[in-house]
């Protein structure tokens, strides 16, 4: 079996926006479903971490995109393991029509955690490090890692929306693409109309729940870059914990 | 070519709510997916229809469900027309695993409009009638057809969202799923934890646009059964109008 996964989707018409570009959230799903088809038929996937009691989570995630998939237009993504330590591993991916043409890339941050405490687990102590096996540490992927996102304490509060039932996913938590989805409802159709979002990046803080308001905070850190903090206010406690934090790239 | 469509799909694991049963909105989607495969294949399609300043819009939807795909499922969705008329064309669903156990079923009701003057156009004047060569009027599905959703003055309001990037499609309006998410995100998990959504069915009125507020008017019409009214206030008068009417059912 080839260290590098390739997958084949179509953009479909209902997750194209208004110009016919495929939303970003739904290329991120994508791309955690290839993350999903790989890992599992190279042994190492979510179904069978579960019969170990431990999972994957996904840490941060990071797209860079020239040009986005047009609707009814099939494009491939291609993934492979960068990179495995102890306590994280580095995923990438290429989004190509699978003739050579590259629409963008992406670089994912995973952990391992032990469902029972939800603690870190040891990722080379699974199988005797079997994920090394899988390694490509040769094939480019030309984008700039997520860094830490550094946001001031100037940051605006936009909007807040209360967590519902279509956020929660089976692991019983707002599901990763979620966040995205709504962090990029905070720019509205005029601005996607005279900017083009070339890169997103998020780092994954804390799990928010139903119940739980989110509150969206955001600051201006460069000429059409943009910083956001998402913040929950704990339905129990009311304390304010950090959930998110993500950086848009507009060109 | 067989009258009947049938295509299969994996039920994703984003795509599945906190029971890891698919989402009533994704399989939504889906079925739309099927309905345009379909009808592209056969002669109909919106690609098809557009060189003719044509355009499907959907009227209704009806979805009656004993069981939802579980995350990595496959699972197939049957469609065909079943019946023609001048300014109304009926297609049924049917979900199953492809192998004989029925899932449930769904009834749509297509108009087709003018793309310029966005009124209604005569189905059968495309190509002498030739959706006429597809029906299938044999086919079961038994379900009740989507009925005029009657509901009283005493519907209580219960949310309002603002319309945002992510809810519009390429046609310009809040995409026809988007509506029966939020709907479905006005119970929370604890209802979803008691309650097996059974049958949902949507009747569209108005388009929304971003800009617009949708306001959402709950009423309980039976035991388990509740209507639901969107209005909107138009950006521009502050007008109310109605959006669509749905009718969900519980067991």
């Amino acid at each position: 079996m080839h260290k590098i996964g390739t997958y084949t989707f179509t953009a479909e018409p209902f997750h194209c926006d208004f110009s016919g570009r495929m939303f970003l959230g739904h290329l991120g799903n994508q791309m955690l479903n290839a993350a999903d088809f790989h890992s599992t038929d190279r042994g190492f996937g979510m179904k069978y971490l579960m019969t170990l009691k431990r999972s994957w989570v996904l840490s941060r995630l990071a797209i860079e995109m020239e040009e986005m998939p047009g609707q009814h237009e099939q494009y491939t993504i291609e993934t492979w393991v960068e990179s495995a330590m102890k306590f994280f591993t580095n995923r990438n991916f290429c989004v190509s029509d699978g003739k050579g043409r590259i629409y963008g890339y992406g670089r994912s941050v995973w952990a391992m955690i032990d469902t029972e405490t939800r603690q870190p687990s040891d990722i080379l102590s699974i199988d005797s490090g079997a994920i090394n096996n899988w390694i490509v540490d040769d094939k480019p992927c030309p984008i700039e890692k997520g860094g830490r996102v550094k946001m001031g304490e100037n940051a605006e509060f936009v909007r807040s929306i209360d967590v519902c039932y279509n956020d929660i996913d089976i692991n019983g938590h707002v599901n990763s693409i979620k966040y995205i989805e709504h962090v990029l409802d905070l720019w509205d159709i005029a601005w996607y109309r005279e900017h083009r979002l070339k890169r997103f990046e998020i780092a994954y803080v804390a799990e928010a729940h139903q119940g739980d308001t989110l509150s969206f905070y955001r600051e201006p850190t460069a000429e059409n870059e943009y910083c956001v903090r998402l913040m929950k206010a704990e339905a129990q406690t009311g304390n304010p914990t950090e959930v998110c934090r993500c950086k848009a790239v507009f060109s």
